[in-house]
């Protein structure tokens, strides 16, 4: 399993209608992509226009290959990308087990 | 509830010396600290001098007061400090609900 993170930042006082097209794409694009797991979304209280998508994978090409570069990602960013104050950053990240 | 991201750059090669700290300081401060929830820590794949500690706090003064200002904070950075290749990116965040 991988965790996504990724990282964005929106145009001042589009955080409702953000969230709604969030909560779309997630459940018409990025949900329905194989190797999906699960999406949480953080929502920043220091910086209001900041928020922290989180999702799991099964592996990294699910999303590199299988959601980035197949058909979905053009319904998902049409549902967020017009939001976005500059280029979102992603990254993907390994647990560290702490027991 | 609150959820804390920080993100930590490491200096090079230490990846598996600051596991072992951050082990220990989750273990005996940060877990230690009234309001702390939960922690998970997630290692950087294309970045891999790069940390992001995920902790759920019950409010964001159990963190800011309640840890940060606290007696506990000192022990916590006296385990990790060392390792920063700078300082810390820290904020806090509210989930966003999807249903």
């Amino acid at each position: 399993m991988i965790l996504e993170i990724a990282d964005f930042r929106i145009q001042p006082g589009q955080q409702a209608a953000f969230e709604a097209a969030l909560r779309i794409g997630i459940a018409t694009a990025l949900s329905r992509s194989p190797g999906f797991i699960s999406a949480r979304v953080q929502h920043g209280v220091e910086s209001p226009e900041r928020y922290v998508l989180l999702v799991e994978w099964q592996t990294l090409e699910d999303h590199m290959q299988g959601f980035r570069d197949g058909p979905l990602f053009a319904v998902w960013r049409g549902h967020i990308g017009s939001f976005f104050a500059g280029p979102p950053s992603v990254e993907h990240f390994q647990a560290v087990p702490l027991a």
